[in-house]
C-alpha cells in the first residue's frame, strides 16, 4: 500500500535521479521515470539543474507519461526545457499531447515560433489549436478538455455502454452528455445511473435535463465558482447553439482555485500577479515588485511634504515626531485587515450586492471600537517620562490614533467595494491604494489635531 | 438549458422568497424551495433576516434537500438557525443527515447540548458520531464520508454491477474499493473500467493495486495536496490495519482549499482565522483583530521610545521627522512582499527543504536592488526646497531607505522559514512579527545612520 508522497521521499527520489544521471545509467533512469508519478516528476523538476532537467526530459519524450508530466509542470520550467528546441521537435512532442496542452505551451512562445510549430501540424489539429488560442487567457476555453464524447438521446442504455467501451481517449468519463437531432446538449447521465438502468431504456428517459453549462469565454474563476458551489465533477462548455465544445473537469478547477488564490495573495501584497515568481530571476522579481513600491513611495513623499508644512510645530514639540510610526502603523494595519476581509469575502462570494452599506457601517463600528481602545492605551503611555512632552500630547496622540483607525477601516472597506463597482479587480489595486492613502491621511490628521489641541488646551 | 446562477438571479430569487413569506404562501414557498438548488439556498440565506431564515427552514425540514442544504450552509447561520432548538427536534433532523454532517453540527454546540442530542440517537449512530468527533478538527476524518461500499477482490464484474444497483445511499460512486479476506483495502477500480470489462472477470485481475490512502488523523490540508497533485476524485481513509473508514471526495477538497486560502489571507493580515468573520458581530470582529494590532502597537511604542532617545538630534534637524513615514513604509512593504511570496510558496509546495539559502540570497539581492533604486530616488527628492534641511539629509535618507529595505526583505524571508522549521504555522505569525520588527529596525537604523553621517559630514 503506497502512502502519501512526503517531503522526505521527494528528497530521496531527487538524490537517486542525480546519482543515476552522474552514472549515465539510462536504462535505470527510464525505469525510475515510469515508476514515478508524473505529478511527482513535476515537483522534482523544481530542484533539478538545467542539465539534469534536459537529460531526464530527453528520456521522458519517449514515455507515455510525458503528456501528464507537462500538464503538471510549472510554466517557466516548460519554457526553459523546450523553448529553444526546433519547431520539428516540438511538433513531434505535440503528437503526444491534448489540443489544450498544445495551446497552453504555444502561448508561452513568441508569435513567430508559435506559427512555425503550427505550420508543422496537420490542418485539422492546427484549426483546433487555433480555435482554443482565439479565446481569452483564463477563460473556460483555455482550461477545457476537447476530447469528449456525446450520445444521441435516443440511444438505449446497453448501446451506450458499448459505445463507452470503444472510447479510449476521453478523459474522466463519469458523466455522459446527451444531444438531440440538432447536436444540442439536452441532458446528462452519470455513469452510475447508466450502469444501474435496464439495458433497453432510452437515455432520454433517464437523463437529467437541467444541465448547467458555461460558455467558452466565461472567466475560469466563474467556472470554478460554479463547480465548487454545486459540487460538480465537470461542467460542459457549449457554444451559442448549445453545441458542446468540451468539458472543464474538477481537477482543473482545483488548480484554478489555488492559482487564483495565489494571484490574489501576491496582488494584495503588491508583488505582481506572477504565480511563478519564486522561479523567476532577481531582475524579474524587481520588475514586478517595483510598481507597488512606487505607489508607497509617492505616499511617503507626500507625507514628508505634509510634515514639512508643520515644521514650526515640530520645532516647539519635538516629541510629536516619536509617535508618527505608531499612528500610521496602526492605521495601516486596521486598513489592511478591513480590505483583506472585504477582498476575500468578494472572492468567496460572501460579499454580494445589497449588503455594502451594512458592511461599511459594521467596519466603521469595529474601527471606532479598536480606535478608542488603542487611543486610550497610547494616550496613557505618553505620560511615561521617556521624552520631554507637553501634557496635551496624550490627548493629541490618543485622538489621532482613534481617528486614523476609524478612517483607515473606512478606506479599507470602501476602496475594494468601489473598485469592484467600476470593474477593476479589487485584489490588484486595493493594497497600494489603501496603504498610500492611510499614510497621507494619518499624518495630516495627526498634525491637524495637534494644532487644534495646542491652540485650545 | 439552465445557465450559471448569476448575482442578478440570486437577488431575484431572494425577492421572490421575501414576497411569498410576506403573503404566507406556504405551498408556493415549498414549491420554490424544491426547485432551488440547495447550494443556492445556502447562498440566499446570507441575505435573509432571522425571521425569514426560520420560516423557510421550518418548511425545508420536511424536504429531501435539507441535508445538502445544511452541508453548504455557513456555520454561524446553522448555529443561529438550530442552536436554540430542543434536542428532540435536532435528533429528528439528524435522521436526514450523514454521520459526518451530524458530527459537524454537534461541534458547534456546547458539550452539554451535544450530549443531550447524542443520548437521543440509537446506539449504533451514537457510536459512529462519537468516533468521528474523537479525531482532531481539520483532519481527514472530519471531512470524510463514511457511506462507502467495498467489494471483495474475488467478486466478478457482473456481480459487482449488481451490487452497485443495490447501493442507493453511497455518495459519489465513481471508484469501487476492493478488499481481501482480512478486510484490508487492496485495490481500486474506476466505474468505467468495471463497465468496459467482460462480465466474468474477477475484480482482482483488473484493479489498480497501488492505492494512495490517508489516515483519519491526516491534516485536511495534506489530504487536499494529495488530491490536487494526483488529480484524484476521491482518496480512501484507512486505519492502522488498512481497513477502510471512509473516503474524502474532491468536492470536499475544493472546499478545504478555499477555506485554507481564506484562513491564510486573514492570518497574514492579522485578522484572526475565522473564515466567517463577515457574518460575525462587531464585537467578535474586534476580538479577533485586537491581538495583531497589539503586536503592532508594541512595535510603534518601541519605535517612539527609540525616537525619544534621539530627541536631541531631532531638535537640531527637525526635517528628519518628515522622512520617518517613508522609511518605515517602504521597509514594511518590501518585507510584506517577501513574506507573502515565501508563505504562499510554502502553501503551494514551491518552497521545499533544501532551497532556503538560495531563496534568502535571492530576496536579499532583490531587496538591495530595490533599496538602491528608491534610496537614490528619495535622496534626490530631499534636495527639493520644501523643508529646511542640511545638505547631508539626502545621504542619510537615501542610505536609510536602502538599508531598511535590505533588512526588511531579509526579515520577511527568514521569519516564515524559521517559523516553519519550529513547526509554527508561518501564516499566523509572519505578518505581525515582520511589520513590528521592521518598524523598530527601520527607525533605529535611520537615526543611527543620521548620527554617523552628521558626525562625519
Amino acid at each position: 500500500m503506497r502512502k502519501e508522497m512526503f517531503q522526505h521521499e521527494i528528497s530521496v527520489l531527487r538524490d537517486t535521479f542525480r546519482r543515476l544521471i552522474r552514472r549515465h545509467a539510462k536504462t535505470n533512469i527510464t525505469k525510475l521515470i515510469t515508476k514515478t508519478h508524473p505529478a511527482d516528476m513535476a515537483v522534482l523538476y523544481r530542484f533539478f539543474t538545467d542539465m539534469e532537467q534536459k537529460t531526464l526530459f530527453d528520456l521522458m519524450m519517449d514515455t507515455e507519461q510525458v503528456s501528464e508530466f507537462l500538464t503538471e509542470l510549472d510554466e517557466p520550467i516548460i519554457l526553459n526545457l523546450i523553448g529553444d528546441e526546433p519547431p520539428e521537435k516540438i511538433a513531434k512532442l505535440f503528437q503526444k499531447l491534448g489540443v489544450n496542452d498544445q495551446a497552453d505551451i504555444l502561448a508561452l512562445f513568441s508569435d513567430e515560433k508559435t506559427q512555425s510549430v503550427l505550420d508543422l501540424l496537420n490542418a485539422e489539429k492546427q484549426e483546433e489549436v487555433e480555435e482554443i488560442m482565439s479565446y481569452p487567457v483564463d477563460s473556460a476555453a483555455s482550461i477545457m478538455t476537447t476530447d469528449i464524447f456525446t450520445l444521441h438521446q435516443n440511444t438505449v442504455a446497453y448501446e451506450a455502454i458499448k459505445e463507452l467501451q470503444k472510447q479510449e481517449k476521453s478523459e474522466m468519463v463519469f458523466y455522459l452528455y446527451i444531444t438531440d437531432d440538432d447536436n444540442r446538449l439536452t441532458g446528462v447521465i452519470s455513469l452510475r445511473d447508466l450502469v444501474t438502468t435496464p439495458p433497453e431504456t432510452s437515455l432520454v428517459n433517464i437523463m437529467t435535463k437541467n444541465v448547467v453549462s458555461v460558455r467558452p469565454e466565461t472567466d475560469q474563476e466563474e467556472v470554478a465558482k460554479i463547480v465548487a458551489r454545486y459540487n460538480y465533477l465537470a461542467v460542459p462548455v457549449v457554444d451559442m447553439d448549445d453545441s458542446m465544445l468540451g468539458i472543464v473537469t474538477v481537477d482543473d478547477v482545483v488548480d484554478v482555485i489555488r492559482e487564483e488564490a495565489t494571484e490574489d495573495f501576491l496582488q494584495m501584497a503588491g508583488a505582481g500577479k506572477d504565480r511563478e515568481i519564486l522561479l523567476k530571476s532577481s531582475w524579474e522579481n524587481v520588475k514586478s515588485r517595483l510598481p507597488w513600491l512606487f505607489a508607497s513611495w509617492v505616499g511617503g513623499v507626500l507625507a514628508a511634504f505634509i510634515i514639512g508644512k508643520f515644521e514650526h510645530m515640530l520645532e516647539t514639540t519635538v516629541a510629536l515626531a516619536a509617535f508618527i510610526p505608531v499612528i500610521i502603523g496602526m492605521g495601516g494595519n486596521v486598513g489592511t485587515q478591513s480590505s483583506t476581509i472585504v477582498v476575500r469575502g468578494m472572492a468567496t462570494g460572501r460579499v454580494e450586492a445589497g449588503g455594502e452599506l451594512k458592511l461599511v457601517y459594521k467596519e466603521l463600528r469595529v474601527g471606532l471600537i479598536l480606535g478608542v481602545l488603542y487611543g486610550m492605551l497610547l494616550g496613557v503611555f505618553t505620560l511615561l517620562p521617556f521624552i520631554e512632552a507637553p501634557a496635551s500630547l496624550g490627548i493629541i496622540v490618543g485622538l489621532s490614533i482613534c481617528s486614523s483607525m476609524l478612517i483607515a477601516s473606512f478606506v479599507g472597506t470602501v476602496v475594494p467595494l468601489v473598485l469592484q463597482k467600476i470593474d477593476v479587480d479589487p485584489a490588484i489595486a486595493t493594497g497600494p491604494f489603501v496603504t498610500t492613502s492611510i499614510d497621507i491621511l494619518g499624518v495630516t490628521l495627526y498634525f491637524l489635531i495637534a494644532s487644534v489641541v495646542s491652540g485650545v488646551v
